[in-house]
């Protein structure tokens, strides 16, 4: 009822009556917070059915506008997967309350106390696409920070995220938080984003969770800050000390463990010393794990593809040419394309550097030293996840400091930026971006902080 | 040389080279760091003698042109200015780095060490207007955070920054400091800003430091992320339970210690309960400290002055009628206007509430409680510097709870915001923003993180 009201209002109404809900919301015990966010999970539970129903129309309407498979299953929801929405409702409750941490705090020559503490953003705004699950994901986050949400998602899933805001917010309220903390707007239109956008006034953050035209559109639009995730354009690089079995092994999982994800790999710089040991087993690693290779000239001739490109006998770099695609050459795993196969390497282009593949393909260059490998990935970053296998500590060291990224591992896969991973808890996305929050978004992230200043009569000379 | 071959270039090629000179900064050791901000302060005081010739030559400029007095004086550098720029540069090199301070860190279950670090920014580019002390003030800092600096100051000062800026780099570039780390873009214009503000590949971030026409230039245009510091319509709130001779010291310290800055209070909000005690008083207090008060009825009639206006015979509320203006009545202070003088209250207008007077006017509401008074701020207050004089403890605790600001005090005047103050050593301007930084910007908000991740060949499962 209360999600379904907030729909039929303007957008500005509905901002402004979230900023209302933030105000008491950011007063509102841990306790409290918690106990609604447990009712969120069970009203998910009991109310099943409705989203089942609801979803079977956006189901219908789908197929009827042909949006595809994959598109159609991001859209599907049945009763293992509400489950599994409800239980990270109650995972979140779980988690410790950012707000009221205090970051620093110190006694001053003149006797003022100041306690630099953590308190919630107020209003946040996510603009996302197709998955349903996020209606319920991104209410959870927000409203343990102790801000209220106004959600903007996908047309194609509009009566199953109405059910879902619908039952977070009624069930939010009946235990006890103020109405106006979960709030859904329709129209997914353009007039409509930029109308969002432009909320200053009552909007403190968007995050948009989405592609690159959702961004772009964003960026063409926003006056309210934007926390964007820019794409994970990672690197490893196998320095010349490094132990060959544990860098081929976090060569695979970096690159073939879940390809389509932004902490993926997806370039491999070889140190020139170790590269005649490491290229020729790391590329028949890969081939035998479906991998497409893109080599430069010298991971080419050491994997025994000479200066020219093997599988496709055109030399076209591109495109899937090279035998079967990655996917089909995964799909094949273990039936032949064992050891002594021929490794599918096709030569790097300079776009390949630039490429975030989120598929399995690896672009691999062969690099004269850390400073080579730190220079390539200034240029190519895209400042997510970087990885360094070395057992030479100057080395490690070079590494951590010089590459400007989110995240800097030594002797780690990429695969573990992640704020379930780091013990953040969950994470509302991942950011590129330097101001405020970089790499995983968590529930501090969605936070901002104040100063209180406790005196006793204290006035300035 | 150095800023004179930078501001002959293109702002897009000035900031690229200062994007590869910040590569080598985020990399330098404190010491070598140090040792070129307290070369840069030397060298302030041998070429001294070139400072003043190109200042006299801007002020000059400035005379032709009949920009003012009070322009005249910001524009101004003398011996003892420029000893004081030197030594703030040299205050600056005392504080400690920022960069590597491990923020938090942890062991994940896996055994994987998470290790977050402050790092530089990257590139900062400060855009301001007359003071010439901020060419190094600024410099100062974001070289002491390790960041390169763009700096854009404003025509008027052309001759006098051209002079600081080639002193500071060609120092910098003497102590160690790679070309590039200090850079100076010539031209005053609304297309050179654009320019600026849109070089999203090579700068981080804008701080701007100058009036709200800078600010409005800016946002209208601006790509790259800009930390605004909004005004300060700060308020303080006299709780039933205060020590009264404690408030009206803080009243008057707020007010008049030093009317025109951002943390200097606007609003004073006082109980219904002490109203009748702390009125008559504080508004004496005031008149004799040549403050001018806007009272709601209710403070009109405290005051004596009936529900009428008393000063101004014609009712006219504004504009400096009432007999003399602020800052005439602050000369003539201790000159007969003492106790039993008519204080000047004048009635309030909605208008007055939202008001930043940066002036010795003050606006005085009575108001029914600590709630009420925590509405009045979130409704007209600007997120900055808030305060409360009370013993009760259960107030204090609403009033920190229930102010969304910057700054939130108990039992002190609001003007110890202050990065200084604060123990944060300088600080380059104030935030009334959420993200990234809130309250004074110190060498700390000119930094962001990264996390540093140490396995030992960990891949996840």
């Amino acid at each position: 009822m209360a999600a379904a009201t907030a729909a039929a209002r303007s957008i500005r109404d509905t901002c402004r009556a979230a900023r209302r809900a933030a105000r008491t919301l950011a007063t509102l015990d841990t306790a409290v917070k918690d106990a609604a966010l447990r009712a969120i999970a069970d009203a998910l539970i009991e109310r099943t059915p409705e989203i089942l129903a609801a979803n079977e129309l956006d189901m219908a309407a789908g197929r009827d506008a042909d949006i595809g498979d994959a598109l159609l299953d991001r859209l599907r929801l049945d009763l293992a997967r509400i489950a599994g929405i409800a239980a990270a409702v109650g995972n979140v409750a779980a988690l410790p309350d950012p707000v009221g941490e205090v970051i620093e705090g110190r006694r001053l020559p003149n006797g003022l106390d100041v306690r630099k503490i953590r308190v919630p953003l107020g209003v946040i705004a996510v603009v996302y696409e197709a998955r349903p699950n996020v209606t319920v994901d991104a209410a959870a986050l927000c409203l343990k920070a102790g801000n209220a949400i106004v959600l903007r998602g996908s047309s194609i899933a509009a009566h199953s995220n109405a059910v879902l805001a619908a039952i977070a917010a009624d069930a939010a309220v009946a235990a006890g938080l103020p109405q106006g903390s979960v709030n859904l707007v329709a129209g997914g239109g353009r007039d409509e984003l930029a109308e969002l956008a432009t909320q200053n006034d009552s909007v403190d953050l968007i995050i948009p969770r989405g592609g690159e035209g959702l961004k772009e559109a964003l960026k063409a639009v926003a006056t309210v800050p934007v926390i964007y995730a820019a794409s994970g354009n990672c690197h490893l690089y196998v320095d010349a000390t490094a132990d060959l079995d544990a860098a081929e092994k976090i060569v695979l999982n970096a690159k073939t463990q879940r390809p389509g994800v932004c902490n993926a790999a997806e370039t491999l710089l070889v140190h020139a010393d170790v590269a005649p040991a490491f290229i020729p087993r790391v590329v028949r690693a890969l081939g035998d794990a479906g991998v497409q290779v893109r080599g430069d000239e010298r991971t080419l001739a050491l994997a025994g593809c000479g200066g020219e490109p093997r599988a496709p006998a055109d030399g076209a770099p591109r495109g899937g040419v090279g035998g079967a695609g990655a996917e089909e050459r995964g799909a094949e795993e273990g039936a032949g394309a064992g050891e002594g196969s021929a490794p599918a390497v096709v030569p790097a282009t300079e776009d390949d550097w630039a490429t975030e593949y989120l598929a399995l393909t690896l672009a691999v260059r062969v690099v004269h030293g850390v400073e080579r490998a730190i220079e390539h990935i200034g240029r190519y970053g895209s400042g997510h996840s970087e990885a360094i296998m070395t057992r030479d500590t100057a080395a490690a060291r070079a590494f951590q400091l010089g590459v400007d990224a989110a995240c800097v591992y030594v002797n780690a896969s990429t695969r573990f930026t992640d704020g379930g991973e780091f013990g953040m808890g969950a994470e509302i996305g991942n950011s590129t971006q330097k101001l405020h929050a970089r790499g995983p978004i968590g529930l501090r992230e969605l936070c901002t902080f104040k100063y209180l200043v406790e005196g006793d009569g204290h006035v300035r000379l």
